[in-house]
This record gives structure tokens, sequence and C-alpha cells, in this order.
């Protein structure tokens, strides 16, 4: 309460915390009075403190979400994802181009995923882009490209849903759908996601905390799906070096916080191709399930961050020493 | 370009622009090679040269966005919406409830809102809250009794569209759309509302830059319509004794780049009641084309934003003030 | 408390609490236990309570602040130098060029200052620079043109003390001592400054929170010295279009918070010319105590800042106004 | 240059750009033309171009720094300790509390870091405070007790240097001086510790970008001190969840742009204990030359940081996997 907040203004508050079922502790200190408030989360938080006068903070004490906890779920959440498995103790690579821009493209690149090792592929056929006059993705058609993929390779799909209209479209092709660091907080997609029979990878927003995005897990549990995968992919801050700041103490932090599993998406992170193998390695060593990365047979051909995606080559050669260390730290 | 650039990197990378149509001039320093670019802007954007090891980094000097810019239309855009008219030199107040929650709460909202001098009303019917447990707003009901609001004072709506399939339902009930901050990089959603006949109010993303702000805009202008208000509602910073960071600077800098109006929201840029007054002014006194701000009859009662919502009485008093001080400055 | 505390980890708490003087109000709730504590901040703030592993968080409740606040001092404070006086109603400005360069242009400033009605003289003499290579102040002689500036035109000078051992050869020659914003939390130089007899104008750090800027202008008021200016220059945030982000909100919610008077510069917050005069109306129409600006007589010469500097004649129209838009809102 | 600059606008820049002996090269767009410029870095950064109101906008493509750079020098820097050596290709551990409290507690840890297989051992006698109120280190007292901790166990000593009259007292006692994350722009103060004979710990501003946390150490490097150990320790973000946000980008790219050495401050970075060990793992998987930990026997009697030391048992089982992990990747 403020300073001046009398008897009266304290004992109208009380009661109405008594009304909704709520307990109110207060405690008068010299200069401020503190009522602590216990009673049913839901309830309580809808309350318009803060439109008292007397009332000068409002401070939740209680995390605001429940199914994505560890506290109402113990035991990490394992994901089985055709022959992978994310969350269950292994470090799952999902590796692929960042657009799907023609089938030979992105045959080349499964195959070449497939053999190094990794455990999903990745390729986007709806591409969120800052302007309109960019390449916005070939749509169905590069559905049909990565499912001819898979047959090709046996790797599951993960791949991008820009529109809640197209859920279902992408569904009959994809086996992860992927949400976007922009669609974040499109809740009514969440919702929808949260009926659906197929993981969800969640990236977190540009500019979302922690509990901001274990909120939007909680939207999709909430209607009954509980395999989420959250993806990390860097926070917007005022460096400019990288594209943005991957923010590593999250991995644990989520990791304490939340039964689902976690991965680290270095490459849209930084945008510096040099910079994604030693921070697969970091992610693998703060504790993430996996990582998703981009690769691209002929990066110079890229219609979108060419800059940013790894070669064949590199792709190898970082799957190699990924897998040596994933031994070594006891993951799979 | 690196250094250690050779002759032949530099003849490869000239070539390809020639390729595009696109002229190179080369600028030899003691160690390192420039090679400056002009020619068509989306062809050379989409050119991956940051895929080449030679290339150490691409700067584009040219703005990436077109119709929104002064240089495309050096005349402001004025707006008009009902008896109001935005960006046509008056200072235009937006005014209603965080959300609509009853018929006879807005009726009154509505009514104090035109007698005091408001020239739009706003309420929301779809509510994109961070947790799935909060008022997700009373939907087509909402939009129902927003229309009796207008029917009882002739104020024009505004509304936001939170989900792409709602676009027409919204479209029969409200005179402005609004595009709220979760949504500004909905591109999906900003192409649909470029074919719409209504006004759209953009609001900024939280963490946008006003370049990206001036892109969403873009997509809109480009299917066809040009009735774009910007809406400044503060950005994400490491401040919290705000909600957000208004970021007052933007207002003249966006009118320089732009011909857009731009307007402000002090309430969801503060979340704090008492800096609404002071902050509307300021706004008006650096440039902007309005205000929109939340006013709620009963704050004590309102199902969200209580905290940042003036009462009747407040807006009242702020409305006299602010029209004398319109006036002072010239403006309506 | 953690979920799982046991009675015995609280208890021990409580009688830690009660070892230092504090009552502790313990709330039981179905999941999480909270204890309210009430008692001397420094002590209490000083216990390492999250050193207990049954702690989970610990959430201060009291500001940290005490002279400083309008609790301890509702009166605002009003600081006379020279013939001006900051934070006693009116809105006075402080105009001068980034650098001391030569005592032609310094005199040439300061008469144009002192003929369009500014109330006090800045420059620097002393200048914090990113890079060794840049120029870095001309030091003494700098003060000693400042001196001149000061005896041609009566108007009092404020200059920056850039390093602690330089207080009091500063002092000789300036009216108000200013810290940059890079010494915000140079607490040594602060104290020092608690002991000196002259004002002390106290930049806003580029990333500190308002409650350590208002913590910081403690460290002076504790030794002593009570005539602490408070300036906003800017925060530093993702936004690349201006230089820093200037918090306009930080305005009223600092004199909300505090008695200080509190001022703007607007040519540091954006970097941008243009944008300094509606800034300066926005921060006189936001109710801030005055504003400071750069001016310098031919930018082209500056030797730093001079894309942010105002001419003489850009001042002098934007002097006209301000003293306009003074007058309307009732301040001198 | 703006779009409609004159031929004459460009002509004189051209000739302006020709005194000072640079070249200009100059393209022509449709709507723009671009002016390249090649000369001496220093002379070309000091012209205030942007005073030209023709010029638009002025994009520096070299990098501002030189001594710290690779192109200058390619050969990392090693800079022995003791029996330590930070940047030769091992792995290097500085440990201890965050502040000196007294004897008993600073020997203890200083035996234990030993043991663990610390190279360095760290402690702050001077510490800085956000409150005037809070401990604020035991001085010179604190340097002593250091300094006996050294006697005791051989490792060398890390500490503080808050203010630049303490230079020399410092140096007395310590073995690595250390520039906090206030400090880093503390010009002065970088110079002076320039010329010293002593290895220098140069933390990363708050808010500092990497540019500017290289030119930092460029200030120590230009008067001849080449013994600088960069230390990233979490930059300020939005997130609350953690103290600051850890940058472990930061760590591959800087290796990528300079010959220093880098190491990485996981406790500061987080403020959260369970945090530290997965952090240092992903220090070192990134490739950083070494952290430093916050230590403490007792940390529920620390007066300074306790919920983010890690107690001595803590400690010594994080060693053990960090010598396995470092000697699995081929560090020392």
């Amino acid at each position: 309460m403020r300073e001046g907040a009398t008897r009266k203004d304290i004992e109208e508050l009380v009661s109405l915390l008594h009304e909704v079922g709520a307990e109110a502790h207060v405690s008068r200190g010299e200069y401020r009075t503190v009522i602590g408030v216990i009673g049913d989360r839901e309830k309580v938080m809808q309350m318009p403190f803060e439109a008292y006068p007397a009332v000068e903070k409002v401070i939740p004490i209680m995390k605001p979400y429940k199914l994505v906890s560890r506290e109402f779920q113990d035991e990490p959440t394992a994901i089985p994802v055709g022959d992978a498995e994310i969350g269950g103790g292994g470090f799952t690579i999902i590796a692929g181009p960042c657009s799907v821009e023609n089938e030979a493209q992105v045959v080349e690149a499964a195959r070449a995923a497939k053999a190094a090792g990794a455990g999903l592929f990745r390729g986007g056929a709806f591409k969120p882009r800052t302007s309109p006059y960019s390449f916005q993705g070939l749509g169905e058609e590069g559905l049909e490209i990565l499912a001819r993929a898979r047959s090709e390779t046996g790797l599951p799909i993960v791949t991008e849903v820009l529109d809640v209209r197209d859920i279902e479209l992408v569904s009959r092709y994809a086996d992860v759908l992927q949400v976007g660091a922009r669609n974040m907080q499109n809740f009514l997609m969440l919702r929808e996601l949260g009926f659906q029979d197929k993981p969800i990878l969640l990236k977190r927003g540009m500019s979302a905390t922690i509990e901001e995005w274990l909120m939007a897990a909680e939207y999709i549990l909430k209607e009954g799906n509980n395999r989420v995968i959250l993806c990390e992919r860097g926070i917007r801050t005022f460096e400019t070096a990288t594209r943005n700041t991957l923010d590593i103490s999250a991995i644990p932090m989520v990791k304490g916080l939340s039964h689902l599993p976690v991965i680290v998406d270095p490459s849209h992170a930084t945008g510096v191709r040099e910079l994604v193998p030693p921070l697969c390695r970091a992610a693998l060593a703060a504790g993430a399930d996996g990582v998703m990365v981009e690769m691209h047979p002929h990066p110079r051909e890229a219609l979108c961050d060419g800059s940013q995606s790894l070669t064949i080559d590199d792709f190898r050669e970082m799957m190699v020493e990924l897998k040596k260390l994933a031994a070594f730290l006891g993951r799979r």
C-alpha cells in the first residue's frame, strides 16, 4: 500500500479479497503496510488492485504457469518423432536449408543430413519475411518437396506453420509443426496447435521473457497437446555484431523450471556461419536436448540466409565433433 | 571484402552483379576493397553475397521501403474516419476501455468520450493475453456492443483483429481495424488487410525497429490500402519502472521518413495511469497526429489493465488541457 | 520459500530475522509459504537470504533510496545557479558546443546562447571518447576558455568532470559539475562530489534503471550535497535509427518519486539535429525542468558530434518557440 | 547523400576529402549518390560529414580498433601469471569470494580453490555497490588479506581497481588488476593501466557492444600494456529471470576479431548459483580461455552476492567435471 493508506483502505481490500475466497495477511511497518495474499491464482490475478489509489504495487509471487512446470510433472518429457527422440537424454540434431527452393537441392541436403547423423530434417515452405518484396516460400509445393525428402531418407520433417489457416495443410505433410518467433504470442494459433496430434516446436519470441515463452507453451498444453519442444533462437538486444543474442542461460534455467525439452538454434541466433559449431558445442555442454542448424548444399544459391548456412562439408565435420562430445558427456 | 580478398574474388562478384543488371564501383584501399553497388533494390538484396567467403559484410544504403516513404509521396496522408480525420493537421483522441465487458459500461464510456471531445472510440472484443487463464474478450458479442456504442454516440469504432480468420467479421462492425503489437509481423494478416476497404491502425511491435514497422506498413500499402495509421506503444527495454519504454523520438523520426500519420498510446507504453496525461501532452508537442488512451468508467471493475485506465473525470480534465494546448500549437 | 520448504527451514529464517530486529509474517498457501518481512531496510537487505536453499526468491518492497525521495522531502528542490534557477517552476535552457575547441568559437556560442535566452552555458573540456584516437578535449585550457565565456556573458558554466582527480580543478572554473553517463556509477566520484559546494548535473547511465539513477543521486546527497540536477539523456535499446532512446516517461515518473529537478538532453539521446526541437517541446510538455542542447556556431568545424548540433539560427528559432510554449504552460 | 543532393554538394565534399588526403569514389544511382571514401581512418572519422545537410548518413566500413585486432597480430596472446597462463591453449579457473570479509574466510576459500585446481584467486577489497548503504569492502585491509591468501597457497591474486587513485596501492598487492563493468569506459583509468606492468582483466560493460569493449582494450594497449584479458560477464537485456544475459556468442566472435584471451564470469552474468556449472561447461565448449567464478566457504555469511556463490563442495565437484571436459577437448 502507498504511504498514507488508511485503515479503511486496507479493510476495503481485505474484504474484497475475502469475497473471492483469498486469505489476506496484513503486515504493518513504520512507513508501509504490505498485504500478503494467498488464494486461487486466476481469481486473484484478475482483480484490478492497481485501480485502487491506495495500492502502490502488486507483486505476483506464484509462477503463472502450471502444466509446463516441473512442479506439475517432474519427469522430463521425451518426444519420439520417427526414429528420433527429443528430450529423452539424447542430443538431437535437426538440419536443413532455411527455405525450400527446389527438389534437387532439398533432396541433396536431406541425404547429407541423414548421412552425417541428423535426426530430423527442416526446411521452410512458408517464410516470414520483413520485406514484402522478398521471396516468401514455395507454399504447398514446398511441402511436397519436403515429403519427398522424407521418403528418400526416412528423416521426419520439421516445418513452420505461418498462418493459422494452414495448420491442417501443413499437418498433412510435416512430422513436427514449427511456430516461428513472430508467432510465439499468436494465441489463437497456439490454441489450435493444442488440438493437433503432432509435436510442436515453439521458438522463443524475439523479445519474449522466459516466463512468456513458458506461458505460450502453456496455451498448447492446456488444450491437450503436451508434445512441445522449446527452441531458444536468440533475443533482441543492443548488440549488433550478431543478429540476435543467444541466451544460453535460458537452457539450464528452463530445464529447471519445466519438464519440456529445449533445443537451440544458433544459426538464427547469430546469423554468422562461423559461430554455429562453437555454439552447438556450448548448447550441448549447457544441457540442451538438441540443436537446429541451417545447412545448404550451395549457400551461394540460397534464396535466404546464405550467410548463416553451413555447407555440407562444414556440417559433416561439425557432426563428427558433436557426436564425440555427446558421447563423452553421456548423451546419445 | 575481407582483407586478403584476391583480384579473382572481386571479379567474380563484379560479374555476378553485372548479371543482375547492377553497377559495381570498386574502391581499393591499403587494407580493404569496397564494392559500391547501384541497382534494382529487390534483385540486389536477394543475392547471397555473404555466402562468398571473400565478402566481409554487406551494408544496405537504400531504405528497404518505398510506398510508405516521403520520397514516394511527400504530401502527408490524411485519413478521414466518420467526423474525424487522422493526419490532416489535427490532433485526434481515441479513447475507450481496454476490453469490452458489458453494454452498460461501454455505452457509458462512449458517451463520456464523446462529451469530452474524443474523435473515435476504442475497445477490445478479442484480447491477446499472455496467460491462457485470463479473460480473452467477448468476441462477436463484444463487437455488437461496440456497434451499439457507435449508434448511441456517432463515434467511429477502433477494435483489434486478433486472428486473420476474423477480418471479415470485425470489418462488419468496426470503422478502423487495429493490428496489435504481437501481430505487427503477422505478414499474411497484413497482406489481407491490404485488400480491405477500412483504415488500419498498425501498432509497433514490442521489439520492432522503426524500419521493420515501416516495412510492416509497406505490406499493407503494397496490396492497395494506403490508409494506415501508425501507433507507437512503447518498446521493450531493460527498464522495469514502466511496462515498456515510450519511444517519443520515433514520432518526429517517422514523420520525417513517411507520409503516414502517427499516433501514440501512452497507456500501454507505460502501464501507469498517472503518466498518461503528461505523455499525451508530450506526444502532441512532439508532433504526433493523435493519441489513443484507455479510459474506463469504473477502473476497479475492469477485467484488464485497470491500473493504466483513466477514470472519466481524469479523462475529461486531460481533454480540457489537451484542447487548449492543441489550439495553442495551431492544431485542431 | 520453495515448494517443499519444511517447518524447520521457515523457523530458521524467522529466528534469523528476529535476530536483526525485524518482524516476520508467515503466510502459508497450498503450495507455497511466503514470509513478509518488516524491519530496518539496510540491515534486512544485507542478509544473504538467497544463500538458503529453501528460499526461492527475495522481493524488496521498500524503495532503496531515502534522501532523494518525495517521502523524505515533498517540496521540490530548486537550485539557483547565477541568475538561473533549476527546478523552481521555470524551464531552464542549457546550451553550448559538445567540446571546447577554441576561444573564438566558444565566445561566439556563449553570446548567441545568452542572446537567445539560455540560462546556462555548457561545453566539454574533458571528453570521454570511445576511441583513444579521437580528440579528447583541451583540458585546463578548455576550462579557461569557458571561464572567459562566462565573463563575457554572465552565463554560469556547466562542464564535465571526467576524472575524480580533477574535481578540484574543474570546481575552480565551473558553476555546475557534470557527471557523464559513463560515470553515473563511479561511486567514489559521486561520494567526493557529495562534499563539493557546487550543484551536480547527474546524467543517467546508458543502461541505468530509474532506481539505479536515483541511487547514484543518493550517494551525493548522503554526503551533504543536495543540489543534484538529474539529466535524462537516452537509454540503450535495440533501436538503431537514433543513437539512444529518449525515455520521456522517466520525466513524470522521476518527478513523482523524487524532489530533485530533472532535465532532458535530446542531442545525445538521439544524435539527430532535426529531432532536437520537437523533443525539447515534448520535454517541456512532459514536465521537465529544462533541457540541455548542443549548439555550435559552425557545426561543420565541430571536433565532435557535429551531426547533432544545432546552428545558432536553429537554436534561436527554437528558443522563440519554447519561450512561448513555456509561457502558455505557466512556466518561466 | 540525400535525395536531391546537387552536383555542387557532392563536389564540395569530394574536395574536402581530398584536402585530408582521402580518395573519394562517387557512385550515382537513379535516386541516390553514394561516396565511397578510402583514407586514413583517424583523419577521415574526425570529419564532421553529418553537419553537411546534403549528407544523409555516414557508414564506417573499417573497424575502429587496431592493436587488439587479429589483423595486427594473428598469434593469440598468452599471458603468464604465476604458474598459470591465460590464453595459451589451456582453460584457466579463477575462483574466490565476491568480497573479502575476513582472513579466516579468505584463506579457507583460497586453500579450497588451490586444492580443486584453480589457477588464480579472486576477491574484492573495493566493491562497487548500487546503494551507498551497502558494504563497500575492506579497502587496503582487504588487499593485505588477499596477499596472505597468496602466501598460503601460491595462487596469484585478481582484484578490482575501483578508483584511478588506487592503482598504485592495488598494484602493490595484486597480480592481475581487474577493471569492473562500470569502469569499462573510464578512459583515464584505462590509460593509466596501459602504463602498468601487470596484466589487466577487463570486464565488458553492462551495455557495451563488442566493438566498444575492444576499443576499451585498445586504450590499454595503446600505452604499451598488451597483457589484457577480456571478461564477458553478461549484458543488460529485458530478461529478468537472470541478472544479466550471458552473451556466449561473444566468445567465438571476439576470438575471431582479436588475439586477446577471453574468459567468462557466469556468476555475475546470471546471479543464480545453479546456472554456474552448466555455463562454465558451455564457456569451455565455446572456446573461452577460462572462467571466473564466485565461491564462498559459507555463502550464508557472505556480505554480498551469496545467492550466486558456489559452496566449496559445489566448486570441487564442478572442477572435477571441467578438468575432464577440458582434457577431452584437448585443453589444459
